[in-house]
């Protein structure tokens, strides 16, 4: 039979420092690292608690305390009369823990799961650009939302409803489903009763919910070509096979779609305001793509991101609209209020609604309730309409600053595409320019554009986004003037003659 | 050629209000109905403007712009000298938006998609308990947060870092993932650099992510007996083979897990509280399960979802503290802090940590920034820590409230299981007792009781899970009382004699 330890020979009991507090804490937790190192083995006697207090110079009732603990884990085993040791059942004990994380933040994958590579480089893709313009939906400045928001919100959340609370209703906060269900009817021509709002994380969780519900892997799906890259990388992430259909002025071409994969089982389109081209879908195409969804059985799903920022005209009613019962709409707070809010909505036909729901779920329950109740009182109390009328003056205004700056200071052979809606704009490079070179370039001299040719499955064309939002009209001006410069000492743009105001 | 109508007859203009203002819109509207209503057909040629403007006793300026915005819409069709037309390439005309959304509402299911049934029922098993006893996680009266969560939080608001923002990291706040790297660390023995924190919407989304990341369609994984369903309905969501190890008192028994399914990928365990039945995973097993790991090179998820609320001993350090490089970490703010703010976190080993960020991106972008930075300001305060201690206290007292009730009022044949940490405690009934029924009648009594056996896949065995935090002591005592005359009259409970206290 082993006899105990006579003297302390536990390197990792040097670790204990008295001065720190919670001795027997430490004490339990060098105990544990000494087994783990195997500085302690298996059935190996202990010291007796009284020596190992007088060498650590601790109360004995501490080191007892530390004993009891590792024996309640499992890691001692004590007789009595017969002493403490290390359990005898610490089987197959695992490497040692590796002392230093650093090393471990610098080691090589060990070995990655087939899918970590990949979703890796959605990370990179959805890296936050810096607030420079022309970074899209900044909420800086006189876009923010007032303080009305932020005084309503501390007021708000000091009521019961919007207080610290338990699990809620995946489908959201009833009271937002009514503000929303109101607001969509009135400025969207949704078809809709708050029992078919389901509110959402914004728009991206409104794809993934829509992809998750309607369609399963395998399935045919259409998207536009250009398309946002955070749309294609859902539907790709979801194993679907996606047919991407040409955009012409009239928006998606839906006979290139017919002629191509006729029986996908959905669409997902951006019919007020093509993102990223701008344009709205034609009449003609919204009843060509209704038809062809009819005919099929298909879903459309339909997301109106900034249809409330239009300038001139009104906006085209929803798709969804013309057809409650097969589109699914997606709205999004992310571009009227701020995107960092995190809120937006599904507006669902009724026997879908459920499922979006249990999507929603199993994907994170729901929205936090808090920011919905500040939502909901900001809405039903005005200031979000009044909200949207102000800040679509000074987008306006900031819009009419970007097209005379650009008109003024762009090269002859930078063609800019007119849209009346939305926080961006689109300037054409001439074919064969490398629009991912430039913005690199733009970036490191301060200026954030977005390429349009990765946007691309087929036809690529370089452009970029230009987003005029965030920016006071002296700022744009001058971010223009530096976007020439960098365009200028860019192979990518070689003639340099100023273009003509049109 | 046909001439225009002479006279108005379009019904569908009827409806123009002219006392509500927006009247070109109203018509614009009213011509938009009429065309989709076939009342205006293709080619046909509209009355002048001139002619509507009279008869409809508006301005003629507003019916020009009505035309307008349908031309530009490409509803109607203008050449000079020749009129206003629908447009003729109003191709297919969807079927009429059915007029009534109610009729919509109640209509059967046009064709589910195939997960939509499913989810549905997801739905249903995620639909939020009353907050009465005993239902958990309920942050009411003294266990809420208390005034300096509100005040930090609108102080918080006003400064620049939490004011609306556009979009963040998909990773998480940095400062926030510093005060949960310094947290976890101490408290948890977790290793970690703040760059392996994940910011995530609660352990629900932790789960849902990790089996993203971690896992492929028909990969094999461990799963507790019982365990948590809003974890396993999400391993089923994403296809993978579940197998179930069962649980004894020492935790999930590898060795049964080993005879089952040596090569599984991945392990999802709950070791600091196995959920639903309370009892922590000994040494021996945590060493175990982490050599099956190692030598399949499997992941482990660790849920360690109420830790922080421990009333005897120190809790077991984690299992990802004995091989950071293999376990994914999971910790939530639901239970200590509450539910509705929708905030945890994953620790991830640093080579997947951008996947994790990925499969975050494509969900929902990220966690709302305000939260994260109150959150990291109430950490970085000490009022966090503060907040554990002081509930804590207040768990304790009433778990001890809830024990003795129990003790007094249940029937013999019922036993409650002990367990020293968490926020809810456990009743076993006779076995062939039928828990889901019984819950069903007490929720009709106001009583919440979460059955056990639906959380089984093999041999299950039926009781409830009681919650006593969010609930006054005289609160907990009055509803055992209510519960006992519900067991009582239920079919399931025969013996009726008081059980003596033990």
């Amino acid at each position: 039979m082993p006899r105990p330890r006579a003297t302390i020979s536990i390197p990792s009991l040097g670790a204990v420092d008295r001065a720190a507090g919670q001795v027997g804490r430490q004490i339990a937790q060098a105990l544990r690292a000494a087994i783990a190192k195997g500085e302690l083995k298996a059935g190996e006697l202990l010291p007796s608690t009284r020596a190992l207090a007088t060498s650590l110079r601790v109360a004995r009732g501490t080191v007892v305390e530390a004993f009891e603990q590792l024996q309640a884990e499992g890691y001692l085993e004590s007789r009595v009369g017969a002493g403490t040791r290390v359990a005898a059942t610490l089987v197959d004990p695992p490497r040692p823990v590796r002392a230093r994380i650093e090393r471990d933040l610098k080691a090589p994958p060990i070995q990655l799961p087939p899918r970590a590579r990949r979703l890796a480089e959605v990370a990179a893709a959805f890296t936050p650009m810096p607030e420079m313009p022309f970074a899209i939906a900044v909420p800086g400045g006189s876009v923010a939302p007032d303080a009305n928001w932020r005084r309503l919100g501390n007021r708000v959340r000091a009521s019961r409803a919007a207080a610290p609370a338990s699990y809620g209703d995946p489908r959201g906060v009833m009271e937002l489903r009514h503000a929303i269900a109101d607001y969509v009817r009135t400025s969207r021509a949704v078809h809709c009763e708050a029992e078919q709002v389901v509110i959402t994380a914004g728009t991206q969780q409104g794809l993934y919910l829509a992809g998750r519900v309607l369609l399963s892997r395998g399935d045919h799906v259409w998207a536009e070509d250009p398309a946002y890259p955070g749309m294609t990388a859902v539907l790709d992430d979801l194993d679907l096979v996606t047919t991407r259909v040409p955009v012409d002025a009239q928006g998606i071409d839906v006979d290139a779609g017919l002629a191509a994969r006729p029986k996908a089982r959905a669409a997902f389109v951006t019919p007020s305001h093509q993102y990223p081209l701008g344009m709205p879908m034609s009449m003609a195409r919204r009843n060509a793509l209704l038809a062809w969804a009819q005919r099929q059985d298909a879903w459309i799903v339909e997301d109106d991101y900034d249809s409330e920022l239009r300038y001139a005209g009104h906006p085209f009613p929803s798709l969804q609209g013309l057809d409650p019962s097969r589109v699914i709409y997606l709205g999004t707070l992310s571009k009227v209020l701020f995107p960092s809010l995190r809120l937006g909505y599904v507006v669902a036909p009724a026997p879908l609604v459920d499922a979006f729901a249990g999507a929603r779920a199993l994907l994170d329950r729901h929205s936090p309730t808090g920011d919905q109740h500040v939502l909901a009182a900001y809405m039903r109390e005005g200031l979000f309409e009044a909200h949207i009328r102000r800040i679509r003056g000074v987008y306006a205004a900031r819009r009419a600053t970007l097209i005379a700056a650009l008109d003024h200071h762009m090269p002859r052979n930078v063609t800019l595409q007119p849209s009346d809606q939305g926080m961006h704009l689109l300037l054409w490079l001439p074919q064969g320019a490398d629009d991912v070179h430039l913005a690199k370039a733009a970036l490191a001299d301060g200026i954030v554009v977005r390429p349009i040719s990765p946007m691309y499955r087929v036809a690529p064309r370089p452009g970029l986004m230009l987003g005029f939002g965030g920016f006071a009209p002296e700022e744009l001006e001058a971010a223009a003037v530096r976007l020439r410069r960098v365009m200028d000492r860019d192979g990518s743009q070689r003639r340099t003659q100023p273009r003509r105001a049109s």
